[in-house]
């Protein structure tokens, strides 16, 4: 990504750099573009690789790869989609796949575990299809937080196929409460009626309001918890810090909460708004990842 | 950061070039001085990002928030400081907080456990204050080591908005003996009393002379620990290593020692001289995050 | 690492500009190919300091360091080696080294475990040594894995030191099939007969033929773990995912398999090219570390 910056502004100097003209205004006015686009960027910690991406990702989905088991990557979070149309009886066994499924599909990313959960959660209420397990390892990148291996289950492999596409795409959603800057992120869900993806990652109630609430580095996480928790009357379904077996050591706390369809989005919101003001009395910018918050 | 180090070096030539003048001689100049810059920082792996947020944490320690649990940040590893005056009740229980409490101050950092953890131990004896817990992620923005949440309670906010205060400003002395490289750090610590943080963090008798030894990757710590109970007659107090369960799987080997003050001070610049000899052998140039050894 | 980039970019421009003949035609040629420079070595996730880092290696290993601890530095993944003649006592106790040794040798690096626990392998094999542990912290400054800590041991300070010299060596090979790109890497390792190292990191059979097949982030190894099941009748020695205790959380699925040695090399094969034929399909440019592929 950083090379990607430095390519992107030496491109932006060759694209504007007109040599007959080139005098110390307009090389000022270059760099401090440039500068700002970097700026801009910095503040992004969670990747926005959105123009490339998409063209990626409508080349990815609609070109055929030689992979069968390939299905695509969404747009953000190095998230990619893949399926096994017949899981090896060995892997079968050792992944804890139930006996009556014999495909699978899978979310796996490097940036993201909210994201592509809520995601995921979307695609099982979409397709005939259970979720078989949800990993969260420590990565995004250098981040402070997660990435996610979720799979999925079904009894042939063109349900799996198909939540795996629905779930890639509703991340261009998902991701749009997910606000990254240099020092950590701010991070929050909201959906009306939890399903089995957050069932299984968070003991989500089935059917319910649901709200996912994260901070980083942690102690912002605590202030936003404490904020959601006293705004409306919600309740606190789990609460997962760096050393409480809750996170895998990422640098968050995580609170879900669960009530009343409208309790849940005004704690969500409310915490939303103390998150990015401390950020901001940090000096950092937050922004959102896709640019159109969702809740 | 990487990209503010783009942005300076476009801000150096910005300053430095003179289009008038601008000839090959001066060009070079221009680029090896920002070269040398670069590579001076490059070895600072953790953070010094001092002048500017020096500024910034006058700027936010002095300037009013518009957030009440907002203190302030720490000159080093991203570190924020926070209070809630009123900790929520379900919050309250799930954090573990004891019922006399009902206000906590916070600190959250993404780089650096020692340091932090040092500063609180010095809040804590300077103010009316608790350790409630002390977390380690997994973190310091992709290198080897640790982020950290520390809690401290009162049962007045003011008293743990102050001790959050002597924290964040004792940090600029904690991170003396942080010696930040490409491949790793070299950290040491040392105090002739140790108080509450470092009683509850490692295991330190309250009230006698400790130290803490930390190398990544964890070989340098191994030769480290070696060197340092060589060196005197000091007790080892706890063995951390990435897969013992004494870190959050970081690269470290860290020890903690205590006994006679000079015992302990003694080993722990033992110690720092050895690692510091094999990061340079390394072809690594470690140094000090502020510039100011302080044992 | 970054910064070294921006530095050679620097570099490059200085040595080709000749501003006598300074025009925009000239200005695309070097921005372009100092863009194609940074966006080849962005694929190379893993660090393939190789130049720099052989000189300094053969530096470091022939010229005296100051440190009788210090073996020498690899090529690869900031692997260094160490060794200690007569181990504290009190460290020996809490490293859990049998009684009768004195001497470790160290081998800890920041990327990768998989080359560095083969190296060691046939460094057992070849020298009077010991494994004590093997423990992988979440590391790879930013990437998806795991980087290692190896402790051998031995009666005499020179057989640990022959390993540890051994070990550093064997990495040139072992990283022949770890390809690094954005958005993760494909690992493969392979060996005829597992020694003491593989077994004591995996469970290996001793004296049978060993395969290792990694992934990340964690989805692309699932589907290389199922591809090598299937391709030839090989055994499954242990399967680890992000969350599932056999990884440090780390974002991949790692399985080692044994079996006839054609067979597990068959496998092994297969699950490379499935592997580097998903990183394609996510538009990304898997390379071989070394650029010489052992397997």
């Amino acid at each position: 990504m950083d090379n990607e910056l430095i390519e992107k502004v030496l491109d932006e100097i060759r694209k504007k750099v007109d040599l007959k003209n080139f005098d110390q205004e307009q090389l000022n006015k270059i760099i401090k573009s440039s500068s700002e686009n970097l700026m801009q960027r910095q503040n992004n910690d969670i990747r926005k690789e959105n123009k490339i991406d998409n063209e990626r990702e409508v080349d990815s989905m609609s070109a055929p790869s030689p992979i069968t088991e390939y299905v695509g990557t969404s747009n953000y979070g190095d998230t990619v989609g893949l399926v096994i149309a017949n899981v090896d009886s060995m892997l079968h066994e050792k992944m804890g796949i139930d006996k009556k499924y014999r495909s699978i599909g899978i979310i796996s990313d490097r940036t993201g575990a909210g994201p592509q959960i809520m995601a995921a959660d979307e695609a099982v209420k979409a397709t005939n299809t259970e979720v078989v397990s949800i990993e969260l390892p420590r990565d995004t990148k250098g981040g402070a937080g997660h990435g996610a291996l979720i799979i999925l289950a079904s009894e042939d492999v063109s349900d799996s196929r198909r939540a795996v596409e629905v779930a890639l795409r509703d991340t261009n959603r998902t991701f749009g409460d997910v606000y990254g800057f240099d020092a950590g992120h701010v991070e929050l869900h909201y959906t009306a009626r939890a399903s089995y993806a957050l069932n299984k990652a968070f003991g989500a109630p089935i059917g319910k309001s649901f709200g996912i609430i994260v901070g980083a580095p942690a102690g912002l996480g605590v202030v936003m918890a404490d904020k959601a928790l006293k705004t409306a009357n919600v309740d606190l379904v789990s609460y997962a810090s760096p050393g409480n077996g809750g996170t895998s050591y990422t640098n968050e706390v995580i609170i879900t909460i669960t009530g009343d369809s409208g309790a849940v989005r005004q704690s969500v919101v409310a915490a939303r708004e103390v998150g990015l003001s401390i950020a901001r009395s940090m000096g950092q910018n937050p922004v959102s990842t896709t640019g159109k918050p969702y809740i």
